[in-house]
């Protein structure tokens, strides 16, 4: 179940409410940085306890996760469909939010052109990795921190947003600092050091799925971030490996409407990474 | 190679061709049924023999094939796409056709309802199985003969075409009496006994992708049709088997791009196979 | 449940118990060839009925399959390991059968001198493909009946069994005259015409595993073979397709548990296929 | 190519070569922590330049890597097998080397009493989990630093050694500490963060392979660790995403001969995770 706070209580009643609850004998998860915004409780809350938190003035509404394994990210605990707002743009709603640029930050003078030639196409969020995961030790790395400064500089010479990856737990704030979404490659989709990092952070979330992984799997990585407080997490689909050898990837489609239909959180496609050669992502 | 028989040529002169290549050390697959049309040759032919069939009047032109396996099917046999017509109905032009049906044929009145009711919402040909190939062999297993029956009159009835599924070389005759286009399901995307005898059929062929089969794989199953002279078959990606446990398949659309790029034969999509569940179809 | 008829039973008197249950509302599968041996019942059997088959002297035992899809494969129908015997051998006991051979059958001096290499090398079955299953239109498909006459020779001269492959429903007959163990190739473990021939057929089947099918859809396979009337059906496991794009397959030694635990029939496994290279046999 | 370092050249003189050959325009890893042991070099080296690396006494060998995409990780690097030595047991020599103990460390006396088992059982190494890699946010994350405390514990009561995993890079030095062996769990082998910190570590490391990675993914992987300067890398293969769903993974032993033939460094299996169920284990 989820307890959701009633947002004009004082922090005052609504710790006395977690305190309260932390005495009966239940698996509690606070949610929220400087103010609780919600409990998770994990199984059966008795229904004496549940009585008196449906008459609390605290307690908004109480929400079942009827034996889903996420909870905050499912359709049950939200009707509506989160949006998240980068400026004026908002992603998740009825707008088609285009994030364009290179796969890595090369130079000022590469990022900053890519950038107004993404501007003058219409494009709305600047793309490019400083920190790059690389397959093997001996390919480029990234610019790591010089790189996020020429982002800076294109982004605000265009009017753009960023959004750029991070791939190491103690790189998050120097990450959030700079960009405006922070982005989690497939390969990190279940590096929970990362994740739960990610939850503190006062920046938006685009979570990429794992290569590997189930839907359910991709909507409990998502549950790590919105569990640790951050509940701007964007889901992006980029293909899967299949035994298709003639791509690199499989772009699995079908995820889309089943994770629109499981949970309330926007959904994107990467339609370049899910084919790996550009002369298809057009048709 | 393929060799493009010129078809005001006679039948005389085709067969002279024929012959004369048959003394040339050269492997070599003839292709039309009560025509020649084409020759395919495989490895590479002697210049003196190349210059005789490009001066020859009874030869169209001359198509390299460049390493691809798939050699009829493959653009670079063709220019233009293949279209396939069903009646009045083109399939890989630039209208939607839409097939629809029952999995199975179960009563006569069943499929004259559906039937009328797939008339009555525009759609074009009328689908549903008299053989049905189930995983179990305690599962129906389809009315066959009668079943074709029942389908033939509810078409009739409606003006529709007919689609359905033939699992047995040994009933390829007697559904192509009854059916427009006999639809090879996944399971027997390699069963080339199956393949052999629908290259005799006068009946377009709508091809699905074998659930593990690569691009190329799906190509060549084709190829096994059109060199035994039946150029008429549809692609059809319907789902393969990944690792995804929550849907029953995963719908691969990389594939439509793909297979359009390197073949002139139309592709069509089966979304409702490709999922498993009705309700994430529309979205 | 399964009826397992008491094989002292006249075939009148088992006949007659057939006749009786036919008249209750029962979906009813009849096993065997000449002799009435099992009855497949789908869905439960009332309680009067199953007290007047348990008093039956036509009735040897009667084993429920709960809920199992596959119920004559399943170790619920049998307590013991099923073997194969091929004149003196038995395949699924203890001792370990090899059956060695070339993919293509391709000339008589091949197959003899390769037979006669197996046969000193301590071979058991000679293994050869008259009828070849090729990706490819273009690629050899086998030297057909001449192929089984080699093959016979260098069998007859070497003492070794038999085993080939079978492609077509119409090819058992002329195959099981020749060959002592008949070959389903992965392609076509689900090509249910050709299963449904072999159920009829009066020699071993050997059903190599689809390289997409789940082991329920393995056994399920076996069981159309097996309800068909023919019991001595030996599972072979060699490699599924993967996202492994090194080698050509992966094999899946967690099957040879499962399905024995599974299942009472034998399981081998064919170590060549599952790598795709002679290289990595051995280790 | 790889410039293996003689070991009896002095520092100076190793620092000396490497930089000499800093001012060709070659890109250079150095690999060595206190000492330089190697160096890899990526693109070619002029021959005159490779004249002076051949003469110099510095230099003790100089290998090709072909084209492999690993270098200090491919047989072409090194002759003999790697063997990894923790206290008196090697790993990937003759012996069979026994690891085992429980998921995850749940209290001191669980671990104790384990171990003891284990002892008697004749294991060698203690495994036990402080820091665990939970799908889900609400399943336990193990007892972290309390954990390592009881694991070392019961360690030193049995005198066995002990391996445990790590997820962070922020906990490499504390881990460190206490384990024998580092372990990398499947959904981290692709986390740089990680794998660039334990390349500096002074423990072995057991590198369990991604469940969707390819071999070659897998060595690169490795091959992180071993250019960071930490040489002792065990490989382990513990199962693989398939579309097999009666199972949690499916157990890739091709995977070991291609390894091995690949790569000297030891190949370990970890069979009770590639199956998912206790009871096929044994068989």
């Amino acid at each position: 179940m989820i307890i959701h706070i009633n947002q004009n209580s004082t922090k005052k009643e609504s710790q006395a409410l977690l305190q309260d609850l932390s005495k009966e004998n239940l698996k509690l998860f606070p949610v929220g940085h400087t103010q609780l915004q919600k409990i998770v409780v994990m199984g059966p809350i008795p229904d004496s306890v549940l009585k008196k938190l449906e008459s609390s003035n605290v307690v908004d509404t109480i929400t079942p996760t009827n034996g889903k394994k996420y909870k905050l990210t499912s359709r049950m605990a939200q009707d509506h469909n989160t949006t998240v707002s980068v400026g004026d743009i908002t992603i998740g709603g009825n707008d088609i939010v285009v994030m364009a640029g290179p796969c890595s930050i090369e130079s000022k003078d590469q990022i900053t052109t890519i950038a107004k030639a993404i501007k003058k196409a219409g494009g709305h969020i600047l793309r490019g990795g400083a920190y790059k995961p690389r397959t093997a030790p001996y390919d480029f790395q990234g610019l790591e921190k010089a790189g996020l400064k020429f982002l800076q500089k294109a982004a605000r010479e265009t009017g753009l947003k960023i959004i750029t990856e991070v791939l190491d737990p103690r790189d998050v704030e120097t990450v959030a600092e700079v960009s405006d979404i922070l982005q989690v490659g497939t390969r990190n989709m279940q590096n929970y050091a990362l994740l739960k990092e990610l939850g503190n952070a006062n920046k938006p979330v685009l979570l990429k799925r794992g290569m590997w992984a189930s839907y359910t799997e991709f909507l409990l990585a998502a549950e790590y971030i919105v569990v640790g407080g951050n509940p701007n997490v964007i889901l992006c689909e980029r293909g899967i490996r299949t035994h298709v050898a003639e791509l690199r990837f499989t772009l699995d489609l079908n995820a889309v409407p089943y994770l629109k239909k499981e949970s309330h959180l926007p959904v994107i496609v990467d339609p370049s990474h899910g084919t790996g050669r550009r002369d298809l992502v057009l048709p």
